[in-house]
């Protein structure tokens, strides 16, 4: 019998979540939940209900695993907790200064319903949470270096949008080429926010708007551009669709560090992911952790896990005899 | 209270437990086993003892995990079951082939007893094995890769300096730069075995050795060099010792797919190590590891494990807390 998913919120990461489901076989759709009228959300899965939030409660004995699809400012704090009253639950919460409340406020509605609620999946946090930890795990006199990009930030491309004059905008974190070759050679540099990565807006402006106010108002926002080199274009709303309408990421989690009874060896552990698609990179993580939340469950198991809790085999649809023989 | 460790046999990798002990504040060395007469042996800790191999079973309430540091040819597939009778162990059990018999004996060894066994810790298998696992979880639809070096094969080494008129020798694994690209660009390329490594040959011969012969027997050598372009160089005695004792190695572990409805998406997921030191590097992760068997078996776990079965969290030395604070 297929493990029953359910989508909670069907955003881009919702979406990502029902593609994953099709390329896992026994993972099935059982249905999507969202806030809007379900008559007007049209899904890809021909199999799987579309229905509201208010109705998800009654259907907790159709669906094994709770995907919640929402937004870490407002939606999962609230969402994940409540849900795990009901059901297995896994979350990509990603606020990282706020994941010990998180976990705090999960792992109590999870150990008194009885179920598994895996938080914070995904690749930041998520697989690059991993490989920080097992490089430490490993060399654990070393230093620790995470560079995100090239990709598309959204948190920094609604903060364009909001400027006066600006019609739309992107985004892209790029790092900086120069300082990942110093970190991978071993030279365990002390980079400055600006040393590390770069940022380039993709600018589409109202008519008449004065560019020059609006690049300048860019290039000096706090927080978000000032401690950067920032280069901003001016381009079309055409150029904008045909160029940029992906969601590009990835980056690159290093960690350098010494061995020997003098530390007299370097060694450098680099994990790094280039991808098309953000989200369904996010949800093609979500979705195996999924399949272990059901996996820990059946086991008995309860209460909120992160990744690093999650034993590797669970995420896999081979058994643990086929995993030895191929992947190990 | 620290983790008391013990090392069976002390080559290379036994001397690289001990270094990376000393890095691991919660881990104390006990004893060394060897099967030579201890009085001969040598080592750098000194609140440590050296003990006959005999005396092991002797020992078993002094130690929490034994590390078995032996060969897996031969040494291994004996050792780890037979001490699993009475320790918690971990090996580096490398013959790929024979990974699902080896973990038949150690289970069966493990449980009888109610230890646990971690084998075939390391990199490859070990660290490389669980990134292909990983990947392969989330890129359902995708094409593994591993690429091996730029380091020296002990095997290849071994083959060289079989040779007559060899007197010393040292082979590196080199993988070729396009293929790897290639790899990268998602270009999904079927590689053969002398696309994807060439291999370059140091060799001392022995005076008056007809160094045509010799280089002709390197590069026409079944299994070890044949499917491979070979370069072989001649060197004296002082320019190996000088250029070439080290014992690096490394190398790349590449998962590309697609995610998406139609699959429109391609990501990159890329692992790699660049080691200075291949058995010190291995003793980390054996160490690491030998952490978590001992937290397993307090736990009451039992049977034979491998890095596929370990959630990552008993690995570090930090507790769930902290693991979720810093490194999430």
């Amino acid at each position: 019998m297929s493990i029953r998913i359910g989508i909670m919120g069907y955003g881009n990461l919702g979406r990502g979540v029902e593609c994953a489901v099709k390329h896992n076989p026994d993972l099935e759709l059982a249905a999507v939940f969202t806030r809007r009228d379900p008559e007007t959300v049209k899904i890809l899965t021909e199999t799987a209900k579309v229905c509201h939030v208010d109705e998800a409660e009654k259907m907790k004995d159709e669906i094994d695993v709770l995907i919640i699809c929402g937004g870490s400012a407002t939606d999962l704090p609230v969402q994940t907790p409540k849900y795990a009253q009901w059901f297995n639950v896994v979350d990509s919460f990603d606020t990282h200064a706020r994941i010990p409340e998180h976990f705090e406020n999960v792992d109590k509605a999870a150990k008194e319903s009885g179920h598994v609620g895996i938080i914070s999946v995904g690749w930041d946090p998520g697989m690059f949470s991993l490989n920080r930890m097992y490089a430490n795990a490993i060399l654990t006199n070393g230093k620790d270096y995470t560079f995100w990009g090239k990709g598309v930030s959204q948190g920094h491309s609604d903060a364009i949008r909001r400027i006066d004059g600006v019609k739309d905008g992107k985004q892209y974190t790029i790092p900086v080429e120069a300082a990942l070759e110093s970190v991978r050679n071993g030279e365990n540099p002390e980079l400055t926010t600006r040393q590390k990565h770069t940022r380039e807006c993709f600018v589409v402006a109202e008519e008449g708007a004065d560019l020059a106010r609006i690049e300048q108002e860019i290039k000096t926002m706090p927080n978000y551009f000032a401690d950067y080199d920032t280069t901003v274009h001016f381009i079309s709303e055409e150029e904008l669709k045909r160029d940029h309408s992906g969601i590009p990421h990835g980056g690159f989690v290093i960690r350098t560090g010494s061995t020997g009874w003098d530390n007299e060896n370097k060694h450098v552990i680099e994990y790094s992911l280039k991808l098309d698609s953000n989200p369904e990179f996010t949800s093609s993580v979500i979705v195996a952790y999924a399949r272990a939340a059901y996996r820990m469950s059946q086991e008995g198991q309860k209460g909120c896990k992160t990744v690093f809790d999650v034993a590797p085999a669970y995420l896999s649809a081979m058994d643990g005899a086929e995993l030895r023989k191929h992947l190990l």
